[in-house]
């Protein structure tokens, strides 16, 4: 029977919960496709923080690094949000991000059919969206140096270097290449340098695949675009920040942030997560919605374990959980038959595989 | 008869014919409220490039320097978009904005009950929004520096000095005390030391406004705040991109671009100007719709003049004519009675004075 070693960070908040809910999916997944997933959990944000007195453990990294595939929960909270911003939760997640080479964040935006209302957009603007959003994750302004701040002035630097650019235009050439073929880039090249070296390098990618067709927007029109009219776009390539904003933009075009999966991948461990954060208001209540980390668990399979049958099972065992009517209290409004509970939500999708 | 001097700058695109019609009912306003406006036009962007060889002539800042206010459409087009850098017309919009030291962009965005059908997002999320974005607008990553593009490597800096943000802090906190009393900053702390400064400056002022409830969000948090629920805004002030990013989102929330004003003010001579570009594939063809420039004249006539007499009666007129169904091509969608040209629509407003 072939076997994965899977690498489980469920971090603050909400994470552990979440997380539960997807192994227990994967693990009904696994027996009935007939692979074996062996877990081993590590510590990451918050929680390592309290127990190891920093944010990204060295055996976080090493136990990773040694793994297939990482599933994540989330990290964060108020109670750590005053430490030295090298002791916070952010901290040790970008570092893990940089150190897992994982450049390319993959956030795909789609609609469930069941869940048409749940936007605050209308269901006719809405209907048939299906984008994916693929934002550089180690490059930008989040690690750009130098980086300063003295109590009177502060400054960070937004570098792009065009190796940095080439690697994440050719992922998302190729992702369109499987999809409709259009790639929008989002920079904001009239104002910024670095923004005219990622256009000019993207029109030089674009060479290599005649096929698709690149588009190019300013990210001010971009975040207008995507409430405007979100069926224009097939995919979106864009910068570390731009591609923060503009992903839960798109996210609340679907209608819930609970609805969201997300993968890393890159140079190393791919990292597969929920794009929503730890939400330590709701914790411990069994109220949070499973179902993004669950749909990144079978992204999982699908990029990191060529395991397409069991993803496939897990994304038609979504669908029939919200089509029957069940939901988590987030989703409450929308045309729900019975309200249930983290795990229920979990139990009722593992059960229909 | 008191009597105030107006610099207009029409700029490219659609600049002329959306400022002729701001400028129609001015000239309506003024003769029924007993005040005389003279005009000087100033040449500003693609024009400018054309007529003088530069995108900011020196008349143009000397002019609008000696003006009481300046009104302004919008500048630039595809056929100036290969020039170098420093002769684009966004570098002219760039330099003028820095000459006038314009560091406060507001940016109202409030709903016409006539068009809550011409938001894609549902009307009973829209009913009853009135957000203020105060973007600080000669600072931050725009004009920050070092900035350098080799065609290998490419930079830009976001940098800002306690000074600069507690102008633009003030600012809103001033704004808020003659509205609801809130004020919503917005950063990205969780990673940016320029963030860090930012929030803890905003802290710093907002023990002078004991009665303003200061809150902080991160910029993606926001951006998605600002569609699944946008009543939840009173006041909110940002950085220079966060809030060129974010205006545009809040300009979909009211349903079209075509309506919001926006007043940059500072130290010298204010600017007064739609948020909306040029729309140079629309030039020429009389469907622009003028209303964001005659509200942006209504705007200078209250903050820059005082005459808040005249700028209700403009407030006024807009209503009317959108109440009585006259609607540009762009809201023709919307409960029009009927279609109307851009000096059609100047005419009707001007007549309602
Ligand atoms: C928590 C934060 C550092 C992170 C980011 O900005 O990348 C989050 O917003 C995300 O999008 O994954
Ligand atoms: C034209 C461009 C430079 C400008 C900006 O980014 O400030 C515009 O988008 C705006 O919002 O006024």
């Amino acid at each position: 029977m072939k076997k994965y070693n899977i690498s489980i960070i469920k971090g603050d908040g909400i994470g552990p919960e979440i997380v539960d809910e997807a192994i227990k999916v994967l693990d009904a997944v696994s027996y009935s496709c007939g692979f074996a997933l062996e877990y081993k959990e590590y510590l990451m944000g918050g929680i390592a923080i309290d127990v190891t007195g920093t944010p990204l453990p060295d055996e976080t990294v090493e136990g990773v690094l040694n793994s297939d595939a990482c599933l994540f929960g989330a990290i964060g909270g108020e109670k750590w949000d005053t430490l030295p911003r090298e002791l916070r939760p952010e901290t040790g997640l970008l570092n893990f991000r940089e150190k897992m080479g994982v450049f390319a964040n993959l956030r795909p935006a789609i609609i469930y059919d069941e869940l048409v209302n749940a936007s605050t957009l209308k269901p006719e603007v809405i209907e048939g969206v299906d984008i994916m959003v693929v934002r550089e994750l180690i490059g930008g302004i989040y690690f750009g140096k130098p980086r300063a701040n003295d109590g009177f002035k502060a400054y960070n630097t937004m570098v792009y270097t065009k190796p940095e650019i080439q690697r994440i235009g050719k992922t998302a050439f190729e992702l369109a290449m499987k999809r409709d073929k259009r790639v929008c880039s989002v920079d904001k090249a009239n104002v910024l340098e670095v923004s005219q070296l990622w256009r000019d390098t993207m029109e030089e990618i674009a060479k290599d695949y005649p096929e698709v067709k690149l588009s190019h927007m300013y990210v001010d029109n971009a975040a207008m675009q995507l409430v405007r009219n979100p069926k224009q776009f097939d995919v979106i390539v864009t910068g570390n920040i731009f591609g923060d904003i503009l992903s839960d933009t798109a996210s609340m075009v679907v209608g819930s942030i609970g609805l969201l999966p997300s993968a890393s991948t890159g140079e190393k461990t791919a990292i597969y997560e929920p794009i929503h954060g730890s939400a330590p208001d709701i914790a411990g209540q069994g109220i949070a919605n499973p179902i993004a980390t669950i749909v990144s668990a079978a992204m999982m399979l699908r990029y990191s374990l060529g395991e397409d049958e069991a993803a496939d099972k897990i994304d038609a065992a979504i669908k029939k959980a919200l089509k029957d009517g069940y939901r988590t209290k987030d989703l409450a409004a929308y045309d729900a038959k019975e309200i249930v509970s983290t795990s229920e939500m979990g139990d009722i999708i593992a059960n229909y595989i």
